[in-house]
């Protein structure tokens, strides 16, 4: 029996799009709400309760939306706020453990990195799980907060030097400890793995949490009977429309977010 | 005849403590509350309304804690909120207007730039007041967005090639322009002063809005006779203590903050 309820995605900001992207290119028959919380963005600088608090008012607007099943497409809610939203009446997905999985599948010397805000890092959240599976794995962590902002000012471009300076140093402990898999653990950063890549090396493994998500959503809605078979629409919420919002949507998303698709929430009163 | 109560000031985030410093330094004998909106910051990227509706909400909060006079201690704040602001039953001073007064007493050549964040320029309230008091002049504004995660992340330290790299991009249209002087508008820039100066040379004149603030707040205070002639005390809230608050704090407001001093209030329920 198929579902047709649409998906329910939700991150601080716009990252989560390049998970949607993924979603969209494996299950083009799915409906989608997505929901980002501009209006508050970013989450990865701030504490843990708050991030909390946000988490837990951005799934009851999707629960509000009837979604099927909630995507946290986020590295910095997913480390926080996953025991929060194991509660939720519907399967909840996170982008963290397949992350992991994957990761520890790949890694040949057993280094392996997580680059992600600073949030996801101070939870510990990447490097507790791989070790549950790997005990002897080294992981290195690193906060690459400014990352977010440069892709969101759109400095991600091939050779900007503020990204290749910035690249430069969030990726020195990784290199230092001669890692060969990178976890990249936050949504903006698929936009910046060329660059990672050109200071790392082609050797280096990135994993890419939109793929792994992606996947999972899959698994989870047909091992369920739930998939969408006459799907395909895609509706955008935010709590704020800011300054760069159809730019950056379009860098992450990789296509245009048509103006009648997107509305404006207010969060505070949901 | 001294009036006893605090002085109120706000930001988005802990920029507003390089504002606070300056108001420190002129009147030491005053009380001040300082609340910065942590959990929600930054504004300088979100649209005009949402910025309105979290002004109210950080002035609310103040009033509620009995101060004499509000200082909005940010550039976007005051450059889209100051009218909502004008109906406070208390004296409020914005950052804008006397920054510009300050550049067109300095410049020599009528060519004056502007940086800011990108609510700030996107709604032209520099220019429009500077072309007011000088309608020859001629402005450049240029939205500097990533300067401010940037100082959050702590690379405004002399030579940092992530600074210099994002400075020399920002500044390009000023020396295009060939201005003279430069209005800093946004309450983080001046710990990236040193790095324009160095590009822009010795010669541009930066303008500093805490230090013009701190003079109008005294002019205020004393042409009213609300003089406060025994206090001292500084009191901090905000939203969410974050990540890194108390490296922030200290850089911009140069001095450590007693942990006893700060207290994380809830915003959604003032």
């Amino acid at each position: 029996m198929a579902d047709s309820r649409p998906i329910g995605v939700f991150d601080s900001g716009l990252g989560g799009l390049t998970v949607t992207k993924e979603i969209i290119k494996l299950l083009p028959n799915e409906d989608i709400i997505y929901f980002g919380d501009t209006g508050r963005v970013p989450y990865g600088t701030k504490g843990p309760e708050t991030i909390k608090k946000y988490a837990a008012d951005d799934e009851k607007f999707l629960l509000s939306k009837n979604v099927k099943l909630i995507v946290a497409a986020c590295g910095t809610v997913s480390s926080v706020a996953s025991e929060v939203s194991s509660k939720l009446p519907v399967p909840f997905i996170e982008v963290i453990s397949h992350s992991v999985k994957s990761a520890v599948s790949a890694t040949r010397n057993k280094k392996i990195g997580v680059l992600a805000t600073a949030a996801t890092i101070k939870s510990g959240k990447h490097k507790k799980l791989i070790l549950d599976m790997m005990p002897d794995a080294l992981v290195t962590e690193v906060a690459g907060t400014l990352l977010v902002p440069i892709v969101e000012e759109g400095f991600y471009g091939s050779g900007n030097p503020v990204l290749e300076n910035a690249v430069k140093i969030y990726t020195k402990p990784f290199k230092d400890n001669n890692i060969d898999t990178l976890i990249l653990g936050c949504t903006h950063f698929p936009l910046v793995a060329d660059a990672i890549k050109k200071e790392m090396g082609e050797d280096v493994v990135l994993i890419n949490m939109g793929i792994e998500t992606a996947k999972a959503v899959k698994d989870t809605l047909k091992s369920s009977d739930m998939l969408n078979l006459n799907g395909g629409n895609h509706k955008f919420f935010v709590s704020d429309k800011g300054t760069t919002f159809e730019k950056t949507a379009f860098a992450l998303l990789g296509e245009k977010v048509n103006e009648n698709n997107i509305e404006t929430v207010d969060i505070k009163n949901i």
